[in-house]
């Protein structure tokens, strides 16, 4: 890459048609760039963006003023209203915020012990939309399995009893280790203990890492129908395997836990979408979205999940506007409100259906081309991945601009998109990956340690220059894509 | 060090005058092995150790056992019968369990919470011995300074304002970034805030890492009259750093905090010192007293502070148990209880005052021959430092026994010995250090975080090879030492 970047980009006084009409606002001052292949044009965008800074300086200033963003909360609210500041203040278009209703849940005390015969405290946290126990917690014997297969398999009574897994989360580059757990054992888990009578649920953090950690992440929201559970951190479930080896030792008998959880549901609230555009200027209606989500945990200062993917995304767009360089496309930056939480009816990800449901829809003029989110934390993109079907022509001029970053263009049709783009993808929407290492990502996910100090700026800027050339690729061809598979 | 790892040890059934009494107990059967020079001897009991797995196993139950032992609890008055018994089992002589008074101080709820302008709330633990704030908590404007020196030299006004300092703590191999802290920082800092007017105090945890682990550690207990006081972890300290820089670029008037920290002061209760012996064969009334200390703070196990260093002595111990070769003086390892915390009248080290004044006295039939304690983590020893003028014969003969361990004789003297063996130092008692890398140390010291994923087994084995050489080497020679410099 260091050979790359020695290149700067040469800003030509060639003003079209487009930019000759009066100027508006300081992003329709934007002029193109001297008209080259758009891959020329898209090599210029990545070295300029490898050198840019702009994602790990929004990311800095996100985190350190707001610190926390649940969704629903001021923090969000408040993170929202500054960032569109901030986007229009750096020359974006039709910056607008976009409101949508959701149902809040709140943490409340919470804690686990060990009351005997190995008397001790356990690092806890509870399940996002998880039910609670009376305040002063429930008591009983602990029902220990190491694998939710060994549980959902068992026929052991757990009436009364607190049930505790211990399955761990594999480390991959992909995040499958964790995508096989977070279905089963978080989300159905409690729900499926209360069925059998159990009056508390406990599992081994969805984590990676070895620290004492404990995350959270959302579980199905039943409301007061809930069952309290919580996430222990990986220390504490590799303690409760030795405590169970003294138990099959025959050297104790069972282990009684005490547990209290009070998260509150609040009822209804609001949340809402940051939307910010580069408006085509030959294609106005045709519409490149990308974008990250600006709620977190209430745990940590989410700078991983999703400050990075907001930054990297906004400043993909903005080193187009700090080069006058304006696509022939809309590119359409969101900051989707809301993506952690579960909602009543076993819904979810209100920031992203509220946005397709506005905006991708029939009889609205625009033609969604394709739409992608970064959501999977700040370490390097390693691949590409684009929609079933690509034009191959396309595709190899765009795999050709990523090469230098360490990028390959995947043999296999992207199969995500990020999980905003969810509704999007329901709606014909088509949608790419520029995927992340991920074999660090849920070492910190959903804690308290999702902090500023986990992002390494340089990464970041790799992300950015990838995003950068890959939407302008896109927005200044005339390629279109076939519909994701569902 | 491989190569050391094949011998064995040859034992011969070789019975000494001492060895044909009628045996008393499975200790007393203990029987020498052939007469060789002390030094071959010891780099077979070194070899041995490599391979002993004890130190491991030990703190392993310990710590599943028992979890957190703070000082006075009835959790690490259990491990102290606990260890007792296991001690009885593995044959030592002598076992028993002294017990001294302490005032016992517990850690209530705490929090600490930036109210305005950038709300958000931080990660931390009250300092051990640190006074109490209102149950409402305490709300004011933050003070804050980039070091301690900028603190004390300040002539601010702290009326009602809550005191930050963010001083970071320096990693270094020996610990003495974390030394030139503890002392002003920690204990001190509170009641010079307090002389000033603040109504709070929160200092940057005493750590070397970045992750979200607040650190605690004794401050200057003066019960009531005590400040309250919170250690925030290392990225809240860098949140701080930022929020401090848009203030100063006129970005945002003053933060305010509010604070919450409800330790209590429970009266007086007991702790207690758990002593085991291998009796001398020879010279029974020469002590050398190894060991380490058994309680630990309360948030995390105690794995490294101080778990290892109580398994790393005793196993050191054991090894000679079991290959029955049964020095000439008499090895004592004590299990010290309290060593963590602070008492009234600036006192602390209960535990190692109470065995100091019962033991190494005028009138007691014992000679002192030198004292160490292992409270350095679980990391490798590399360096060996003896009391001032030592044996240069001596010197060289366990120099050498050491350094297929990769541990050289440092030419300085040894200038600490442990916590626990400062009363024992103020009684003219040599000491010396087997000084471990503390590079790492740091990084969880007192934090939920010391537990026992934290430790090698491997290098946990090469301490007690070293151990478990020179102690056999001062107990089978008729070596003595100057006493320390006090």
């Amino acid at each position: 890459m260091s050979a790359l970047m020695g290149l700067s980009l040469v800003s030509v006084a060639v003003s079209p048609v487009w930019a000759q009409a009066k100027p508006k606002s300081k992003a329709e001052r934007v002029a193109p760039d001297i008209k080259l292949a758009p891959e020329v044009e898209a090599a210029k965008l990545r070295d300029a963006a490898l050198k840019s800074n702009e994602a790990y300086a929004f990311v800095s200033h996100l985190t350190t003023r707001f610190g926390a963003r649940p969704a629903g909360s001021d923090s969000e609210r408040n993170s929202a209203v500054w960032a569109a500041e901030e986007l229009k203040k750096m020359g974006f278009d039709n910056v607008r915020i976009d409101t949508f209703p959701l149902a809040l849940w709140q943490r409340g005390a919470e804690s686990l012990e060990i009351t005997g015969p190995f008397a001790q405290k356990m690092v806890v946290t509870a399940l996002g939309g998880s039910g609670a126990t009376p305040p002063e917690g429930v008591t009983g014997e602990a029902a220990i399995f190491e694998t939710y297969q060994d549980f959902t398999t068992s026929t052991a009574d757990l009436k009364g009893k607190i049930v505790v897994i211990l399955q761990p989360t594999v480390r991959t580059q992909t995040g499958v280790g964790y995508g096989v757990n977070s279905g089963s054992m978080r989300r159905q888990g409690p729900e499926a203990a209360k069925a059998r009578g159990a009056i508390g649920y406990v599992m081994r953090s969805l984590g990676t890492e070895d620290h004492r950690f404990a995350h959270t992440g959302a579980t199905r929201f039943l409301g007061d129908e809930g069952l309290a559970a919580l996430a222990i951190s990986p220390p504490d479930a590799e303690q409760f395997e030795r405590l169970l080896k003294l138990q099959r030792e025959g050297k104790a008998g069972p282990l009684t836990l005490k547990m209290v959880s009070t998260p509150k549901f609040l009822g209804n609230g609001t949340s809402q979408n940051v939307i910010a555009e580069i408006k085509g200027r030959n294609r106005p209606n045709e519409i490149i979205t990308i974008g990250g989500h600006l709620d977190s945990w209430d745990l940590g200062t989410g700078a991983t999940d999703d400050g990075a993917g907001v930054a990297i995304t906004m400043a993909a767009a903005k080193v187009m506007i700090d080069h006058k360089m304006r696509p022939e496309r809309t590119v359409r930056v969101v900051f989707w409100g809301s993506e952690e939480v579960s909602q009543p009816g076993d819904k979810g990800l209100s920031g992203a259906t509220a946005y397709a449901e506005k905006y991708a829809v029939a009889g609205s003029n625009e033609t969604h081309i394709a739409a992608a989110e970064s959501d999977f934390g700040a370490d390097v993109v390693y691949s590409l991945s684009l929609p079933k079907a690509s034009d191959e022509t396309f595709k190899a001029k765009l795999g050709n601009v990523l090469y230098p970053l360490n990028i390959y263009t995947d043999r296999a049709d992207s199969t995500g998109g990020g999980p905003d783009t969810g509704p999007l993808k329901n709606k014909d929407v088509p949608v790419f990956d520029l995927q992340q290492n991920g074999t660090d990502y849920f070492d910190v996910h959903h804690t308290v340690d999702d902090v500023l100090e986990r992002i390494d700026p340089k990464k970041m800027d790799q992300n950015v220059a990838a995003w950068a050339a890959t939407v302008w690729m896109i927005a200044n061809t005339s390629v279109t894509f076939a519909p994701n598979p569902k």
